[in-house]
């Protein structure tokens, strides 16, 4: 028989972020968690909830000329002796600290919260809790949804509520990673000049990656700034022979006004002459900060909207043609560090900000 | 009850290489081989024969004023389908093709016809057939010897038969093997600015490499060809993270008139401002052609003397302060090959010439 945790919604949005927190969910041992989740949500009337593996979707369905998504994922990465969650404080501010307190429950709390206590939101109003965040692309609890059920994500614009310190993170940047490799000839060292050292050609592709000045293109008003970085180098065969290849794995971040291919074609640019091999590829998200759902909605939270640096579940979203923004409480500096907090004063100014954008009282 | 192979030492010297080509002798397997030199020398008269692990040596003691080493190991690297020995044709040469024909049975051969058949040498020789060269230094049988008995070793010269193609290299060349390590400052890629790139540090370190110049220093008549080379290279945490070290290991090739210190000084020189640590190292070996003993050597093998850019046990004798040469059948640039042979001619005439300088008739 398995114990499924009753989670009370009824609790204090704090206390109930402690809850999850103390239900571990390192990836791939989601189901407590989803269990729990599915189990709160099930019995509450204005919710149509579906379960798809360890992912939660809850929906509205008021008939509403607008739609909205509001998602979080429920894993973690590896506990590393930070649970159960305990209050504490952090530069005089009041934090709650343990695994997956930043990245990301203090977001799924926020959304349990208002699913359940906003029963008539001025626009529908679709929860995604969902797996696999935190692990391999493959197993992505959103993938999946995806390729499997697609229409259940469809909205006029997406909130993620990954943690971005409560301000507004718009788009994101899209990820390339390219391995460059020089080539040479094998020679015994005692007589190098019989061959070619191939780790020595690589130092015009370190000197081109030195030369390097980022791109910082604007995008509706947010300035987003490119990388292009070695993130491994490799080569060698022994210690008294000449090597005759060396691999230099790059990652490019490309600002979304960018496809992937226009990227690819960049890097091919910057290396033009040596060898250029595509690794992985993930495309950016445009703000899309110029469409009505998400005019209203920067509008609502009001401050300042900040380009996300960073690849993230948005270009999901974006890739079915929905505007999608990063909006959730904790530093997204902290996201898989030992120590991770989110403050307390956060929690409740994400709470409370969307619980005025879907028409509730504050 | 382990038989010991019959080496006919009355056989051609073709024959007594074929013989020893076929008792396989992998290093750390020399047994076999070792017993069977042993065993052919034991009886003869003229020679003292002491045992030290599977290192055989054979010593005449006429009371001549000087002594000469000759010098083979008797194991080769690994079998790689090319055993049994086989006659064959090479540029319409007549060849011994097989595993260690050229690297160095082809010198052993020699070796042991010499001590059979010149009883009466017109100067003291010390014979030495010796394990594990193939393999790490610490095993040596050399090394071993020069720690237990280097008494047995002492000489007024040393031929050491590794194959040269039957021309006299001289001396040997110093190898020097140091890490250099750039350190940077790790940080996610998507906000590359926030950190400092290790591998991107070491572009400098190639430039360097890039900008060598070797020394060519002319010593004893021969121009040495020193080398500073990448040998390999690593950098890298993750394919989301700017490294924060990367790590070059360098191998100098140097020529016999610097000591290892001054190399060391000099690799630190070419890399200051980086952290440059030594990983082994091992001095070159001066050609001491002034030495009588070397002197006359020379005159009696003829033709041109070559440097040795390679490091070799050479550099053992040096160290003892004896003069030492390479002299034996083959070319060396085949050695560890799979198609490695030896030619007949440069067996017959290394034999003949260290029999006519040992005062037999050729």
């Amino acid at each position: 028989m398995t114990s499924v945790t009753d989670l009370d919604l009824s609790a204090d949005t704090v206390s109930l972020l402690e809850q999850l927190v103390n239900i571990e969910s390192v990836s791939l041992n989601e189901q407590p968690i989803a269990d729990a989740v599915e189990a709160a949500l099930r019995p509450l009337a204005h919710l149509d909830v579906t379960r798809h593996g360890n992912t939660v979707v809850a929906r509205t369905a008021l008939g509403h000329g607008e739609r909205v998504v509001v998602a979080g994922h429920l894993d973690t990465v590896p506990i590393n002796d930070n649970l159960p969650a305990v209050l504490d404080q952090s530069n005089g501010r009041d934090v709650l600290r343990g695994l997956g307190t930043c990245d990301m429950k203090g977001g799924v709390a926020v959304m349990l919260k208002l699913a359940a206590t906003v029963p008539s939101p001025n626009r529908d109003v679709t929860f995604l809790f969902y797996e696999c965040e935190e692990i391999e692309e493959k197993r992505n609890g959103l993938r999946r949804l995806s390729e499997t059920d697609a229409d259940l994500m469809r909205a006029d614009f997406a909130i993620l509520m990954e943690p971005s310190d409560a301000v507004i993170e718009a788009g994101c940047q899209g990820n390339l990673r390219v391995d460059v490799t020089t080539r040479g000839e094998r020679a015994h060292t005692a007589r190098s000049w019989m061959g070619v050292n191939a780790i020595h050609r690589a130092g015009e592709i370190l000197d081109r990656l030195n030369a390097y000045e980022a791109r910082k293109p604007v995008i509706d008003g947010l300035e987003y700034h490119e990388g292009l970085n070695a993130v491994s180098i490799t080569g060698g065969v022994a210690g008294n022979v000449l090597p005759d290849a060396c691999t230099i794995q790059v990652n490019h971040r490309f600002a979304p006004d960018r496809s992937e291919a226009e990227a690819t074609a960049y890097v091919q640019e910057v290396f033009d002459g040596f060898e250029v091999t595509v690794v992985d590829s993930a495309p950016g998200a445009l703000p899309g900060l110029d469409r009505p759902a998400a005019k209203e909605f920067v509008a609502a939270v009001g401050g300042e909207v900040n380009p996300k640096f960073g690849w993230t579940d948005v270009a999901r979203f974006s890739a079915l043609g929905m505007p999608a923004v990063n909006f959730g409480p904790g530093d997204p500096m902290l996201a898989h560090k030992q120590e991770e907090f989110v403050p307390i004063e956060q929690l409740r100014s994400c709470e409370a900000t969307l619980r005025t954008w879907l028409g509730a009282d504050a």
